[in-house]
């Protein structure tokens, strides 16, 4: 089960009541928390799921709407009694970056790690804070990385295959958590008790791009697809290239070749008053689009079915 | 006239409905702003006094809640198409911390002056972008300023006197603007047609500090006192000096000894739930206090009775 939360969903400049981009994915009851815009601190206290478990920050790239909420959420971390290290992830000076902010907010309480990913064309792999978490090199005119957190599901415990090694029951639930266990000499692994292994769970966010066909890769089939929205009227495309963003359109043809089950629009340029006024240009091509907005939120279950 | 509004009036952390630090005086259409903190531009948005004319900003000291909202302000400053300098005033070391903050808010396009204060025993008297500004070091643990903004009455136009000078009547405004006039060979100075000068405005904010002795001659006779109110409860008063701030009562007490007319509560904690439930106690010692509120706004003006 994942938790997933929009912080904020304004692109650029904050408006009275949307805060600046800033995406939340919590598992097991700890946070993963994409870009951390200005007021974000206030958005996630509204949302209330807390400070002290945030384990990992992820910015895509180094834009103010995008980054400058960073010393005060950390501030509010402190003073939530958070002890345990936070790691922050993204492009090549982050590090850099994220201690440049931190002038007006020393002395914090945790460690931070960085974990600094060269702009190149290649896909990474990070395992953090227990999050599986991917990263893609994007198309912003600077290094910015699309990401994604997976959560694996294991296959489903086979009863009789258990019976048959006639290995005692209170070992099963050992293999079932897919350690292995040694009883009487012998060693047994998960694979004697599990089926094929079932499909997860997937949430992805994307921007700020241009819409290139690598994000349709690595966005493959996932369960969220959250998305830049920067405009929702196709008249403004040229401006959104121009920019190096996308359209509602350009996005929905994102989600359609990624085969994703649903899709959020976020990042929204201040002219887009009502966000919902050209979803119907994003339905007419991926039909399960929807508008994000501050502290909406859902929450990802593996499929029942299997 | 003085146009001057509490942009925010959380300390520490914001509130879902208070910003931290921030407050504006306009004058002939000009804006100077003492603090920035997170949200700021969000609040300036809202009170609709705009971005373009802001042309001067105080920092009183580096903590985050007082400065993080810097980045995004002066970038909705560049979205408005200022063009001229702003001129930021501050205690030594103000460009460093500015600079790196502003890692995420880069190629603005106009110019940043620092004027540097040192943290010495005096007062400083700074004319910037037309504003008179005073600046006092108070005592928070960290170099930090108290700011004031006066604005000068000239004495009473004497018509009279100007009809005996023998000056056409096109001339008596150039004089009553307090510039001289040449005619027919003969030099014409402002006094000559005005009389004393006359009370003038005076604002003064001071946030964060203990109540030293030398906040209430810097505040004397102010038209209006906006002062730092951490804690309404008595009781927190030995929490507020562990902190290097004040209380409820300890603004108070400055109020009345500096003899000022009005004085504004703000900078409240977290913790402060409801600012009014412990006026009373600073109403005791200084009736005229009010609790501040985000987008409190006023506009003092010259008395009429001279």
């Amino acid at each position: 089960m994942l938790d997933v939360a929009l912080l904020g969903t304004g692109g650029m400049m904050p408006l009275p009541n949307r805060f600046l981009t800033a995406f939340a994915v919590r598992q097991n009851g700890r946070i993963l928390l994409i870009d951390c815009g200005e007021g974000t601190q206030v958005t996630q206290k509204m949302l209330g799921w807390g400070f002290k478990t945030v384990d990992v920050i992820c910015l895509t790239h180094f834009h103010a709407d995008h980054a400058a909420g960073i010393p005060g959420f950390l501030l509010s971390m402190a003073n939530s009694d958070k002890g345990d290290p936070l790691t922050i992830i993204g492009p090549v000076g982050t590090e850099y970056i994220v201690k440049s902010l931190l002038v007006i907010a020393k002395d914090l309480p945790f460690e931070i790690n960085f974990v600094e990913l060269p702009y190149e064309k290649k896909t990474y792999h990070i395992n953090q804070g227990g999050f599986s978490i991917g990263a893609l090199p994007v198309s912003h005119g600077v290094p910015c990385f699309a990401y994604s957190v997976s959560l694996a599901r294991i296959g489903k415990f086979n009863a009789d295959a258990a019976k048959s090694l006639g290995l005692p029951v209170r070992f099963w639930g050992i293999l079932q958590r897919g350690e292995n266990v040694s009883y009487e000499g012998l060693e047994y692994t998960p694979d004697m008790v599990l089926g094929a292994s079932r499909a997860g769970l997937k949430v992805t966010y994307c921007t700020d791009s241009r819409p290139i066909p690598s994000i349709s890769d690595f966005a493959q089939n996932s369960d969220l697809f959250v998305c830049e929205g920067l405009y929702g009227d196709p008249a403004l495309s040229a401006k959104a290239a121009e920019h190096r963003h996308m359209t509602y359109k350009e996005a929905a043809n994102i989600a359609k070749r990624a085969n994703v089950s649903e899709m959020w629009l976020t990042h929204y340029s201040p002219s887009v008053t009502n966000p919902k006024e050209f979803l119907g240009v994003a339905r007419d091509i991926f039909p399960n689009t929807h508008t994000g907005f501050d502290r909406k939120t859902a929450t990802l279950k593996f499929s029942e079915d299997e």
